[in-house]
């Protein structure tokens, strides 16, 4: 055993770095394992269970993990176990300039814990922010890579709006919606969050390496719960979703065409009880039309600008503005008085019997309206008649 | 009394048409006053009342109506009384090839009888169309009038569609939304109904009247409550909402902005307990802004197309159909195999080994999974190693 574990695995860093080596994002069983066990133990276990022939067994309490499952569990750590060294990625962090963070130590987001199971062993770190305090506040501003100017000038609103509000934006620093909605906290100028499916020495898609290091040098953070040199794998985009879901106070999707990995960060979003907002477009445009089943088929609220999407993610301070409308005179009247004037003609007077005749009104009720009309200027008296005036209306 | 009612109160049709003169679209006291002494007894009544000083009496039974309600009721509907007679109405519409509907009798669209106290005293019709049966399958298609060329577009794709699905298509007849839906339900062809503010004698507005003819000639018809001869005033266009939203068994509205009167008719809807749809579109139009509103404050339905239009409006047989969506080969596979895949090079191949590091699978995973893949035509061997082959993804 020991000839296979060559760093100190009491160091909890350095154990869960080796962990978030051994096991794929979301690997429920390690976590289980290291939850019991503790990081340092689990892996001295695993190394003598894959070199153990028969049974594995780990101690009483492992509760629902059956025998079954972690033997095939430790197949599937096992071709990872040869010359496994997290000091290797480490050094890699620190010449980045870069940090680990794990869970329970200070600067690890608690928001993530509501992922129990599926929780990052821990999270590779470029940049300043403090990722704790930022989640306490932040948007998912998501969507797809192949959006429409559309959907890349509303997410650039958004975030820029949102980050305005103080709210950190969180994407994944794709094409499309995520690279609008950096480029937006940016221009703000906010802090910014990109979760990345690969290792952060990684900057993918290549074309967005400058946001990237952008992101890092305003003050914001790259985030990825897999070592550097990790490939960003497809099933890794999807398990890297839940990230960003859990991460954030809410998510929003911008565009999303119906098969949209925007979508799945949505749905991981709403299990973890964390709103959702979708984004209406063009019904014409395919790439609105996963906002739109979000609309359709889910709790997903409408969105529609950052004030909207700040009352979403935000605390009962943050309530978007009731719409400006423009009024007009006639809207001060009640339902007598707006008769009154629809009865009331235009040009040449009739009297207060005929205007009732065609208001449906009293006389009465005529006599006091026409008052209350005049003294609001919207009618006048022309020898014996009335007629509007003012506005026509 | 003889002297001012010339005409045979005794006649159910003429009667009606008297109210639907004397008391404006939404008189609560006037229908309450016909339900209990007929139509006929109740003109008669009023007369009587109108003339007379003192107090105003209706038999036990008036339930809510207070005295006091009541002689305001007769002071509004006393101007109306002198020269009372509908046969001049009647004439009219015979004139025009229209007919009256009554409630309770043959042809009357029994859904108006939702509105209770505010149903319409009579409809004054034109057009073949039996609207019981209309009713019975139809969507409301109303927004503004100063609509997009999107939501014109939308407003005819979706009252095409929905005419195509057998629904009648029922809007306001105004420019805008409302005549693209017409004109796209006429395209269906089908047959579509137009609720008028005013009499069904003035083609309002005048830039609309060939549109209204021809609704009539295509079997569909123009419906409205008051009598020939009446203007179209605003308050009327406010409670002729009321019979558009009572009359379909589901509203959608296309666009709208903040103080669309569209959003009244989707409200009465609602209230009637009627399905709502609104169609959205893109957050950067004011033309859709009272649609978002409706998605994002009331229970209506997010709306793309005619077949969910009809989903909404129809019985269980309309449901829209899934979205189609392009698959992939890697769709087909399970987590087991999508890791495998991202594991797998593309370029020179590896070794089962090698390939359940990078995937983070047991070797036992890797070497079944790389069956499969090799039969689905995903994965070839090239000496002792592995890679992809076929779609490059």
């Amino acid at each position: 055993m020991a000839e296979v574990l060559e760093f100190e695995v009491e160091d909890r860093l350095l154990a869960r770095a080796a962990w978030s080596r051994i096991a794929e994002p979301g690997d429920e069983v390690a976590w289980a394992v290291v939850d019991q066990l503790g990081p340092g133990e689990a892996l001295r276990w695993v190394v003598e269970a894959s070199q153990a022939s028969g049974a594995v067994r780990i101690e009483p309490g492992a509760g629902p993990l059956s025998n079954e499952r972690l033997r095939r569990a430790i197949q599937r750590w096992t071709p990872r176990l040869k010359g496994l060294d997290p000091r290797r990625e480490l050094s890699i962090l620190d010449r980045l300039g870069g940090r680990l963070l794990i869970p329970g130590e200070p600067g690890w987001p608690t928001s993530l814990d509501d992922l129990g199971l599926a929780a990052p062993m821990c999270l590779w770190v470029r940049g300043s922010l403090d990722l704790r305090q930022a989640a306490r506040r932040s948007v998912a501003v998501v969507g797809a890579r192949a959006c429409t100017q559309y959907g890349t000038r509303v997410a650039q609103d958004v975030a820029m709006g949102v980050a305005d509000r103080h709210f950190t934006v969180v994407s994944g620093g794709a094409y499309g919606i995520d690279a609008a909605a950096h480029c937006g906290a940016l221009a703000a100028p906010g802090p910014t969050v990109a979760f990345l499916a690969g290792g952060i020495d990684r900057l993918y898609p290549a074309g967005n390496a400058r946001l990237l290091c952008e992101i890092v040098e305003a003050g914001g953070a790259l985030v990825s719960e897999v070592p550097p040199g990790s490939a960003p794998h497809r099933v890794r985009f999807l398990l890297r979703n839940r990230l960003i879901a859990a991460f954030s106070t809410a998510t929003v999707v911008v565009e999303a065409a119906s098969r949209s990995g925007a979508l799945s960060t949505a749905a991981r979003a709403a299990e973890l009880l964390r709103p959702v907002g979708a984004v209406p477009g063009p019904v014409t445009s395919m790439a609105s039309s996963g906002c739109h089943r979000l609309l359709r088929d889910t709790d997903a609220v409408c969105v529609t600008d950052a004030a909207e999407v700040a009352e979403l993610a935000g605390s009962g301070t943050d309530v978007a503005p009731a719409r400006v409308t423009v009024s007009r005179p006639a809207d001060n009247l009640d339902l007598i008085g707006r008769k009154l004037l629809d009865g009331l003609p235009v040009r040449s007077a009739s009297s207060v019997e005929s205007v009732a005749r065609a208001a449906g009104l009293s006389v009465a009720e005529v006599v006091a309206g026409l008052g209350h009309l005049e003294l609001a200027g919207m009618a006048e008296r022309v020898g014996g008649g009335w007629r509007r005036s003012g506005e026509r209306q």
